[in-house]
């Protein structure tokens, strides 16, 4: 039997991996859950796979729901450390960490820290952390299981092979909503209009960080810790169908990519059965009558994948404030204080006027990443102030 | 040190596979040249390679080989026999089978008695020999590593899988010179054009199969034994780019593919090289601005498809026939005795006539073939007798 903790349950990746962890039979249990302030979907998932230990982030929320679920055995923590509990819980097998942002963080290295095998969703905690983990021994690709389906792709595409053997690898980008558009049109994009990915059903703040490929130069950073690469290894392709989820070419010349429909529950389930594979009945990829298409990136109009770059060329704390002044301005993107193209902007200030930290330490990154939030607000309101 | 045996050395295939060796370096030796009559070509590989042993089928030609070589210390054998020699030389630590047609069919199966390493790309002598060698214990993916870039590409994309795991495979098919060809242009076919394929240099023969398709039908039956498959599980599919090279959907749902330019060394190389992959210089695919394209294949206009699909589903000897009454029959064409589409017809009649023996041994097979060419040069009398 695997027990398995979900960290970021109630989000769009934690529903999914309770419906594959459901779907794999009694082999599969759930050992602990985590959420930010969602108590009613939390309750019903406590009640249906009955963990040991749950957590919510929202103290208030949490009181709602230890009344609601007396019935069940089951451990109750609130507030941030409750995340740290469910990531080092002793009898889970296999952390999920599908948390938002910068909130996987801490959790991944206490999960690290205490030895746990961990399937990846949150690639803001490598992104904040890869450089940190990896100077400090804690970081293989043993004991981090990718579940970005660009990532799994990639780790699937390597089998046992080792990354000496790589020469480079196409993060495949579907380019999002925006693909094709101008600058002008970028400017009067609104937050409905980033919000609908044409081809992933995804969370809110990972589908604007898909319009601005933000997502993607976050990847880039997750990748190159993951599978021990540099950053000239790496290519982000524009593929519009997202069936390739991505490829690596091996130093003689072969490229291995793949392919399925973009549906993360499969990449979720290899994570889960790994090194085993199981049987499914997730929609299959059909591939006669069908045209598979590659293009380049527009960096000049989605300058944020080059920012990505030059914070992970750059190092030290700078990837925590490249990953800090992009969630405070895609949140103040949703509330609709900034425009679109504002984005890049904000984030490319707040980088400009960081001290980078060389060798940081997890302290040095917690700092830069709330440094880089009261910086981003202080830019927004500059902005804001001079656009109303 | 590697020492590889080369039979059909003066072929496509075993030219490629002499400059990849020659390119490997001091690490990778020839152990031992056959060829079938072109003994200038195998003088200057002699010269070149120093080969323990050489062997040519044609008497006449191992005569003049033997005065050009005196210098050399190399054991020179002639006839069939020659080829034996080779396949079970003592010192080769792989035996490249690239070979045309059934006169691979024999050395594979001494080559697999004497417990050697084959890297196959000989696939007559699996479409013959594989149910045989199968009930004798002899077929295994660790002994038999597959040069076929389609079968390559399967190999590549299974990494320590194993068939169990497999839900189905995708045999690419460039869909040759005449894809999207009517019935009335295929009459008018000449040897000239068939042996132009858009994407790839291959030898003669196959270059024919590839346009008739029965080269894709003899990798199914190839593939059903390399890979331990049933016929359901092999889809054909036309994918007119020969980029992607072939694909493995897992029961999970998850496809891998394997990609590169149409060059037969990268299949090549992997084999040598295996379980290691080493740089290169070969031409690689760079993806962007690339489109791949995928259709079904034509089975009412290239009917040598469903042929191989049913020999195989009849088994026993019926394949050596297929096989046999193929290789007639390209040669009739080639000579301009028959029409295009007079292949296939040459091939079912004879499949027609043929009783076929269930559970065969080697001999059968060999009787089978040998059968199947003489009732082919009956059929292709008639056919000529009609037409004249």
């Amino acid at each position: 039997m695997k027990k398995i903790a979900v960290l970021g349950s109630t989000g769009s990746i934690g529903c999914q991996t309770l419906e594959v962890i459901d779907s794999l039979g009694p082999e599969y249990r759930v050992a602990a859950l985590t959420a930010g302030s969602n108590d009613s979907l939390l309750a019903e998932q406590i009640r249906h796979f009955q963990p040991e230990m749950a957590a919510l982030s929202d103290t208030t929320a949490a009181d709602r729901l230890r009344d609601n679920i007396k019935p069940y055995k089951c451990l109750l923590e609130s507030g941030p450390e409750g995340h740290l509990t469910a990531a080092t819980w002793p009898t889970a097998d296999l952390i999920v960490m599908a948390q938002v942002g910068f909130s996987g963080f801490e959790p991944l290295v206490a999960a690290l820290q205490h030895g746990k095998m961990i399937a990846l969703a949150n690639k803001e905690s490598l992104v904040i952390g890869g450089e940190i983990l990896m100077r400090q021994g804690l970081l293989d690709r043993e004991s981090i299981l990718p579940v970005d389906s660009e990532h799994s792709a990639i780790w699937q595409c390597l089998g046992a092979s080792t990354s000496g053997n790589i020469n480079r690898i196409y993060l495949t980008a579907s380019g999002g909503p925006f693909f094709g558009k101008t600058r002008e049109e970028l400017e009067k994009v609104t937050p409905a209009m980033a919000l609908k990915h044409p081809n992933w059903q995804m969370g809110n703040k990972i589908t604007i960080d898909s319009a601005t490929m933000m997502n993607k130069g976050l990847e880039v950073i997750e990748a190159r810790w993951l599978f021990d690469l540099s950053l000239d290894q790496i290519e982000v392709i524009i593929h519009r169908q997202s069936i390739i989820h991505s490829m690596v070419e091996y130093i003689d010349g072969s490229i291995l990519a793949q392919l399925g429909p973009p549906d993360m529950k499969l990449p979720i389930q290899y994570a889960l059965t790994y090194p085993e594979r199981r049987k499914s009945d997730f929609e299959r990829y059909d591939p006669f009558g069908r045209i598979l298409e590659f293009d380049r990136p527009d960096r000049d109009n989605f300058p944020c994948l080059e920012l990505a770059f030059s914070a992970a060329r750059t190092g030290g704390t700078m990837p925590a404030v490249l990953n800090g002044s992009n969630e405070a301005a895609v949140a103040a993107f949703i509330e609709g204080k900034i425009s679109f193209t504002a984005i890049p902007l904000v984030i490319e200030t707040v980088m400009r006027d960081h001290d980078v930290i060389i060798e940081p330490g997890v302290e040095d990154a917690v700092h830069a990443d709330s440094w880089s939030r009261v910086r981003a607000a202080e830019v927004i309101d500059e902005l804001t102030g001079r656009v109303s």
